[in-house]
């Protein structure tokens, strides 16, 4: 039974530290034994991709078969049945939708010193994705990290995908078909990531890596952070929804399940002002949680880091979720503008009782890529500027030098630079 | 004296790459040291920021005292010369001018299916910004973080600048004051970056920490990164000349030098079309030298990372540019704005013969926070996006949800999510 909790509970502020903590400690080890392979991937370059992906994915490649042929991709394509292609495609066309909108110009312009600046805009030429295989392997995340890509202009959108035993989810390939990734490589892990970081002879060097992974994926990204960009470093995932009493039980039920079926350490909390409204929530996600097939991965995520808070009042709520900044917000509320621009910290907010989050995985349009663990106080969801960078673009006539030198010697030499100001005095004929 | 290469030279492959490793290496041990420093800052907060700023900065402090007042920064200000003022005034109110036009708005729409979408830019709570002391203290660093982040409307900003055995730059203060820094800390080092990061019962938790410091405190931020946003990883500073034989040798070795009297580490290359212009600018080189203060420091880092290479033609040089994506980019040619589309990656951009480097490290506008050794490829200049999140938003009526319900459940339960796909069809009341 999910836990109810009140904010004047003694016991509140250590049943919710267990909630915030949880996805804290990596299991000892792993950052060494990523660091082992990352330098070996260095070393050895494909041959050490290889004997990794024998050993951990039992998958025997060579330069010859690493890499999905794009007649494979096309099979993949018209092997699903067609509304599933329907469903990818109209997901893939309203993401590209949403994300031109983030699409950011270069410009240029004067100044009253008549100095020119401005800042261009220009794609990334390569990215990776990643891609997780077996059971996790969602065609909804190659949509939202390739499409994006895609959307920005980069030249090339390379995928891998671990295929364990060799087999693959084909409604992956068929989605990385439809949101136009270029290359397709069957290696995945730690080995993956270093592959695309410093390059093999199979697999190109990118700018940056995007995608989710398990704990050796996630540390071998923060490990190569630096050498490529990377997405952001996310950690067990949450809801949660401020409910004001309206609404009907079972819909938030089902949302705080499909939170809670992702995985174990999944986060679903209920914030809510009224407590009848409470008990019925919690009947009925213990009712469906009986009817769900992973149920057991829900119930673990429910019992552990699942609640249902009894606030006094919608101040409260907000301020609760303020402090804790969810990744995925609901107002469940009769009038969700109304607190609206009070959510200060929130990585996705789903508004009103006709939104579930789950439309936001899949097809709304915004990323489904969000900042976790209270990172939403710093981080923004995944978006065009993932996939973009930028130049000044700075040009001094020499009316405008003259204009301004003076103040730039000046400073150069509080600095103790005297080359620095020297450049400008030089040419100033000074 | 700088060395002089050509493509074609046996040895370019090794030289080059020698002035491309130059910042990979960090000693060993520091990890290990920086690591126990953010774990003692955590178990015993203030006293262990003091304790280390004893130790490492010769200054003892207590909560009485970690603070500068108010009125001290006041005093800094007013102690410094009516020019000194009006420089760092200029620089200060053209940075904002420039970041200004950074800015992002909150924008909403709606689509085809009667969906509204947007997204929600706010800018972050807290930002600690962390200035080097010592020499290095440089007063244009406290501008070209502090005022950006108050253009965006970062509502706290918090600097932290060591002041080893109580001594402080006056201009820094001056400019902490001027930029409109909330609250200044007498400290430094891994334990400052800590103190950001966790926060102490003097030093206010952060949301982000950027700003310059040196291998400890580079460290601290990387170690520290997820739990709060930090800036870039930063190496060390470099410069890229391209050339076509027009302009005066001596500007462009004042420009080399500017880059060179930084630190032993900072790389600067000249490529140029025009051997006889090459010829001049070694020599100019050799003669400016001479005549710098910091002249130990400039030659050891044109002796070893200095370069002048000579191109066949333009097309060379920018290929080269492209290859190695510089920080810093001089297009020191007749016609800059012919160059400029085909640069494909650089921090920032200096236009013709009358725009050297110096002037954007001061008060062009943009930002002299920059990335460095190659990493123009994916990171973009300091600006007004870091110190801003955004959120998205998503707004279904109940007639959006029955025109995509059926795509968004189709997709769940291929997933295999089943509470996602109810959550959705219990809407539909299906």
């Amino acid at each position: 039974m999910i836990q109810t909790l009140r904010f004047s509970d003694p016991g509140f502020a250590d049943a919710f530290r267990k909630i915030e903590e949880r996805g804290e400690t990596a299991p000892a080890g792993v950052v060494e034994t990523v660091q082992a392979i990352i330098a070996d991937v260095r070393a050895r370059g494909n041959q050490a991709v290889f004997d990794y992906t024998l050993r951990f994915d039992r998958l025997e490649l060579s330069a010859a078969t690493v890499e999905v042929q794009a007649e494979e991709l096309d099979r993949a394509l018209a092997s699903i049945p067609t509304d599933s292609r329907a469903a990818l495609e109209l997901a893939a066309k309203r993401i590209a939708d949403y994300h031109r909108k983030q699409k950011q110009e270069t410009w240029i312009s004067t100044d009253e010193a008549d100095v020119l600046l401005g800042q261009m805009v220009r794609p990334l030429d390569r990215v990776g994705i990643y891609v997780p295989g077996g059971k996790a392997a969602y065609p909804s995340s190659v949509l939202m990290n390739a499409v994006p890509a895609k959307v920005a202009g980069v030249a090339e959108v390379v995928m891998v995908v671990p295929m364990p035993g060799g087999e693959v989810n084909p409604f992956v390939l068929a989605a990385a078909r439809i949101a136009g990734v270029d290359r397709v490589f069957k290696i995945g892990g730690a080995q993956a990531v270093a592959a695309l970081a410093y390059g093999t002879a199979s697999i190109p060097k990118v700018d940056k890596i995007t995608g989710p992974g398990n704990i050796y994926v996630a540390t071998a990204k923060q490990l190569v952070f630096g050498k490529v960009d990377i997405d952001m470093i996310a950690g067990p995932s949450e809801i949660l929804i401020i409910n004001d009493g309206s609404g009907v039980p079972a819909h938030l039920a089902a949302d705080l399940l499909g939170q809670a079926e992702h995985d174990e350490l999944a986060s679903s909390i209920l914030i809510t002002t009224d407590e009848d409204f409470a008990k019925q929530v919690a009947d009925e996600v213990e009712k469906q949680l009986r009817q769900l097939s992973r149920e057991s991965i829900a119930r673990q995520s429910i019992d552990r880091y699942g609640a249902i808070i009894l606030a006094q009042n919608l101040d409260e709520a907000i301020d609760f979720s303020n402090r804790i900044a969810p990744e995925h917000l609901e107002l469940a509320v009769d009038n969700p503008f109304e607190i609206l621009p009070r959510i200060r910290h929130a990585g996705a907010i789903f508004m009103g009782h006709h939104t579930p989050e789950a439309a936001g995985d899949y097809l709304a349009g915004p990323n489904h890529t969000l900042p976790t663990g209270g990172t939403a106080r710093f981080f923004s969801p995944l978006s065009l500027d993932d996939f973009v960078k930028k130049s000044s673009i700075v040009s001094f006539s020499r009316a405008g030098l003259a204009r301004l030198g003076k103040e730039i010697v000046h400073i150069a030499e509080l600095e103790g630079l005297q080359a620095h100001a020297r450049s400008v005095s030089l040419r100033l004929g000074k």
